[in-house]
């Protein structure tokens, strides 16, 4: 029998986790629930339906894992409690600093229900974060860097739309190479945000905009830009759609520790992702938890969990002997 | 209290462990133990005894993790699955193609006496490993490569030694910069042996040594060097001493995929090490995986594992709470 799988939420995140079932062959959509009108959402599968997030729960008994395909500013602190009530659940949570006080509410309703949630599932956090943990372990005595990009930022692509005279922008966010090589270089740098990253900006103004307000509005923007070397293009709404329209991102984790009697050998280890979409790849992480979540479940596990609590063998669908074998 | 360490086998691997312990404050030096006469072994930790191999049982009660730090060969195939029946072990085992063997021999015994056996522990098999296998999970659609070194390859130094005319000699694994490029361009290339690694080659000959019939004999030894493009340097006692005294290692795990509808989002997950010494890195491994068999141990687990049956969690010193507040 396959793992049923139920999507919470049908935008770009939802969609990659439509996309990442059909590449697992021990896992099927099941549902998928959206806020909006069903009648007004075309997805990918055929033969899968359509349903009101309202209809979740009297479908508890066909779905084994439900993805929470949420926003973590207002859905998911809300959702994940909520719906591992009935469901075992995953989702991306990302507000690092909200992370402890997520886990409790999550924690809190999995165990009284039984069921299993994981959190914070995704490359940052999730595979940046194991890569992390791992570093941190085995190296003890050392310093992280971890870089972002180049990437495309949502969140700052929507500050620059903010502005007065602004029609569409993108921003990408640009880890400065010689920081990054610095770092490999075992330097251990002391590396100010200025000096990590830089933020590139393609904007589409309105007809007879002043541009150069709009730039230093960009500019001066504090927390988004303000501290960051931010360069500014103007282009047109056709250039934007051609050659901007993409959801790339990715990133470094870096660890440079030492080790020896007197500290005197130095090791760098280093976790990088190049991803052309975003969305699709942590959906396809996702997913990858949804089966541990299934797998920890029918062991009579419940409650909250993080990619810090789960073993790697459950990720995948070959056996123990299978990946003994081929990938250790 | 503190996690108390047995080293068995005092090599470079062994004084590694020793190096690494003392870089975890949760765990503490018990006892050393050598095949060798233990009044000719010093080690650096200071009120630590060094004991004969055959007192290591009586002592069982004295030590909560032995890590075995014999050869793959000879040595642990017949040292896991012996001392897993009285101590938690830790062995770096690398005989990929033995694993499976291995494993459960250490299994069955480890299942009879209550204890925890990890297997397999290091970086290659270890961490590559577990690079490989997250990058497996996540994307399914994909294809795996594995680039070593620059690195020091004992083995293959060692076959040079063993030619008529050789003092000594040092051989590095190099991988070809074009060939990680290509694979990091998303082409998918394949590449056969020749075009992933070079072999560079630093030999000390006999005066008078034929250097014409040394460089044939080993740029043509089957196995080790036929199928490579090699180079040979001949340099003196002292230049080897001085700059090549060193063991040197690391490399490269990268996994490209493709998620998407039709497959049309490229990602490239990439995991390297770069190390100054080999074995104290691999040491650090083996230390952090004591840390999690100590614990596994303490919740009434038993039989043999490997880094794919850990959670990450089990490996670090700080708690779950603080894990997640300052890594995820």
């Amino acid at each position: 029998m396959k793992i049923r799988i139920g999507i919470m939420g049908y935008g770009n995140l939802g969609r990659g986790i439509e996309c990442a079932v059909k590449q697992n062959e021990d896992m099927e959509l099941a549902a998928v629930f959206t806020r909006r009108d069903p009648a007004s959402v075309k997805i990918l599968t055929e033969g899968v339906k359509v349903y009101k997030a309202e209809e979740a729960v009297s479908m508890k008994d066909k779905i084994d894992v439900m993805i929470l395909c949420g926003g973590s500013a207002t859905d998911l602190p809300q959702q994940t409690p909520e719906y591992v009530k009935y469901f075992n659940v995953i989702d991306s949570f990302d507000t690092h600093a909200k992370i402890p006080e997520h886990f409790d509410a999550v924690d809190a309703a999995a165990k009284a229900s039984g069921n299993v949630g994981i959190i914070s599932v995704g490359w940052d956090p999730g595979m940046f974060s194991l890569n992390r943990l791992y570093a941190n372990a085995v190296l003890p005595d050392g310093k992280d860097y971890t870089f972002w990009g180049k990437g495309v930022s949502q969140g700052h692509s929507d500050a620059i739309r903010r502005i007065d005279g602004v029609l569409d922008a993108r921003q990408y966010t640009v880890p400065v190479d010689s920081a990054l090589e610095a770092v490999r270089s075992g330097a251990n740098p002391e590396l100010s945000t200025r000096e990590k990253h830089t933020r590139e900006c393609y904007v589409v103004a309105e007809d007879g905009a002043d541009k150069a307000r709009i730039e230093n509005e960009i500019k001066t923007m504090p927390n988004y830009f303000a501290d960051y070397d931010t360069t500014v293009h103007f282009i047109s709404a056709e250039e934007l759609k051609a050659s901007h329209s993409g959801i790339p991102h990715g990133g470094f984790v870096i660890r440079c520790g030492k080790t020896g009697i007197n500290g005197e050998n130095d090791h760098i280890i280093e976790y990088s992702l190049k991803l052309d979409s975003n969305p699709e790849f942590t959906s396809s992480v996702l997913v990858a938890y949804a089966r541990a979540a299934y797998r920890l479940s029918r062991e009579g596990s419940s409650g909250c969990k993080t990619v810090f609590d789960i073993a790697p063998a459950y990720l995948i669908a070959q056996s123990g002997e299978e990946i003994r074998k081929h990938l250790l």
